[in-house]
């Protein structure tokens, strides 16, 4: 059996890892058009700042160690342009050399990625703008801000990733500022919880611009200048387009695959695309919303993984599925902890749920024991039954502990009441008698 | 309305403030036969070792605090010696001066606690011979090792408590040494997890004698040398009694109270005992095993206040159910997050089930970020439905995260699969892309 993948990031590595642990003699060659395999996207703002010391970290996995591990073929700087899903077929060509070449394969798994969105903004191909998607582009921020003139940094965009940078280059000494066209920080955060973050980033030194948009680009080779839609004016010696990404879906749409509403592949729970043999997995390919039941695009390390997985195990000849996400999310802005996960209060309502927002403000363990911090804990319970539908955390540490143990909560349509219920973990160095989610279960209770 | 409360630490407290909070007009009485109320039990090893600086700390509310918060009056130094619970009546002795007196109650909620168990040890009544329990006892441990001369410390009994006090008498530069009867530290730990426990106190400096008892202790006027039973002889400037600890319900019994097989006070999920308006809380109570539903004894801060708090609203006039616990516990033992919930090995198959250990090891959260730790997960599964019953967790940081995480899943009945779908949150700084926990998912699958 020939099992090809295209992409070797999270998702292609995974699948090849798991196809081989699955089928021990199948032919498996990932066709990779970088030059990197295997690394840590989610860690690249990390690399930057020099918090994970060097490339090597990020890079988890050479070519080379891949083929010895798990025996299977990383084809660097190859880049597949055609799929032929009929003839179970693909070209591809070596741009290292400019040559093509045609490969049969039984089972295909497409894990493309996705590309981050760059509308043409007037000034955009100035030098010292940059995208942060692969290790390569983070060589790239990361010479130019070790130049004594790069000292001012625009971030486009107030997502994860933009919010993840600010942090990354106040570590590194620099002027940020970070412009976004909503008027609050992580757009998918409730605008209370999210007032809090940027209370934080303020106190961090970080310029916040809200509600306002890029219009365009100054300077002369270099970035000089970020002009806003509001005609504000933001000096920059570096600017980072982080406004979002797009699935890179277009090689398996020319072949025939379908691509779901949201521009994404569409897969089943075997992560099967509608042809035959043909599989998807990772930031290319939708997932389902466990909540609603509906096929969503959330590009994630954690779903690409478990989608890679997944779909090798299939193609391999096994039997494994992914049944969705809860869209859970975490990042670390500077010292704080952000998180969501499951139905915001707009989505539980479009569903036609009567839903309660309970917050409450907790601490992370017993007051006495050293290294108390807030938790702030938002909820969004069904008024009817008192399931919890979603929630988001921010706070200090201890709150990845929250957010995870609601999505677990989450995930079984636990009540108020049982939240209070659970029996979690007890002493003081960890919790309170009464630990967070436990309290806002009893506060919903009584609201509701 | 009258609520008398008797005992005024975790649960009568709790009891005391949700009573007020339900019912703005009964008079709420506690009677407490010690000095110090709403205490922080779980804090006095912190309070020990100086981690937490003040006396203050630990006990958070003053009797004045109280009435003038809550309007709840606090007798201290009031013993209840009596319940006539047909009469609805209790005698009590102000031991300050000797004086006796009655109170009429409509309610009564018994919150007595425990009591350390004292086996009659020859030498026992030599002085520098510790058990910890009150605030009070602390005290007299923390005047003892202020001492120039009380440098080697024992402590009978490797549970929670005699764990936490090694750390606490090494923080503060003594010498210790733990014996314990069983031949492993933490008894309701299986025995490979409790051996990394043991490994990490012996790199502390810590001395364990496993396998071994107290035969006697020997001493002019204070303790100079603790032997046991095998012969072996430990010198010792103070011995700290840790082997356990027995409910408190005597005065309970004799007034008619059903106790238990456990010893402690018979409750329903109301905290109703067999008595009408005779409420029982906290250490002194039973609970339920929730897996096993079996009235199951297991005094611990977090299911007092809980209970605390349920009879408090039910004696008031309220309807709150308080079901039982998964028996979690944690604690800190140096460097290390040491916890479990659920079933042990042994009770799954004293229940009939065919169960499956599955023990793994991950990181706590990616490897590339800074203060990555192992963590060691072990699961009891049901071989035929894939059902998680029981988890243990020992290692760095995150641990009491997967722990709470694991009991959500166990309280949930949640199978080995579904510790693998639940989407957890993955972000560098604080899991894996694929967490430790859908890691034991995957590797229970696999085996089951």
């Amino acid at each position: 059996m020939k099992i090809a993948i295209i992409g070797a990031v999270a998702a292609g590595t995974s699948a090849a890892a798991k196809a081989r642990r699955t089928n021990k003699d199948a032919e498996i060659v990932i066709f990779e058009k970088g030059r990197d395999i295997s690394y840590a996207g989610c860690g690249l703002p990390y690399y930057i700042s020099g918090v994970t010391p060097s490339r090597y970290n990020v890079v988890m996995n050479t070519a080379q160690d891949f083929k010895e591990k798990y025996n299977v073929e990383v084809l660097l700087e190859h880049e597949v342009t055609k799929i032929n899903s009929e003839d179970k077929n693909l070209t591809y060509k070596n741009l290292k050399n400019g040559e093509e070449g045609e490969y049969k394969f039984d089972k295909l798994i497409i894990a493309t990625g996705a590309l981050p969105i760059k509308p043409p903004f007037e000034g955009l191909d100035l030098e010292n703008i940059f995208t942060l998607r692969s290790v390569e582009s983070a060589d790239k921020i990361k010479d130019a801000v070790k130049r004594d003139d790069v000292n001012q940094a625009v971030i486009i965009g107030a997502g994860l990733i933009g919010l993840e940078m600010a942090e990354s280059f106040r570590e590194l000494g620099m002027e940020v500022t970070v412009i976004e066209l909503q008027d609050q920080v992580l757009p998918p955060f409730s605008k209370e919880m999210a007032a809090i973050v940027e209370e934080h980033l303020k106190e961090k030194g970080v310029n916040l611009i809200l509600g306002d948009g890029v219009d365009h680009f100054e300077g002369q080779e270099e970035v000089e200048k970020v002009v806003t839609g509001s005609g504000k004016e933001v000096e920059a010696d570096l600017a980072l387009l982080s406004i979002g990404i797009k699935a890179n879906s277009k090689l398996a749409e020319e072949a025939g695959v379908e691509i779901g509403e949201t521009g994404a592949i569409k897969v089943n729970e075997k992560l099967e695309t509608n042809l035959k043999d043909v599989y998807s997995a990772g930031d290319c390919a939708e997932t389902t919303d466990l909540l609603r039941n509906k096929d969503i695009w959330l590009p994630l390390g954690s779903t690409a993984n478990k989608q890679g997985r997944t779909a090798g195990e299939n193609a391999a000849g096994g039997d494994a599925s992914h049944y969705g996400i809860l869209k859970t999310g975490i990042t670390k802005v500077f010292d704080l902890t952000v998180a969501r996960t499951g139905l915001t209060l707009e989505e539980a309502e479009a569903e036609g749920t009567d839903a309660a927002v309970v917050k409450i403000k907790a601490h992370n363990h017993a007051s006495y024991y050293p290294g108390t911090d807030d938790i702030h804990l938002r909820g969004i319970f069904d008024k009817e039954n008192g399931v919890i539908l979603g929630a988001e955390v921010v706070g200090g540490d201890g709150s990845d502990k929250r957010i995870d143990v609601l999505a677990t909560a989450i995930y079984n349509r636990m009540t108020a009441d049982e939240l209070f219920q659970v029996d979690l973990a007890y002493a003081p160095p960890y919790s309170g008698p009464k630990d967070a989610v436990a309290i806002l279960g009893m506060v919903a209770e009584k609201k509701l």
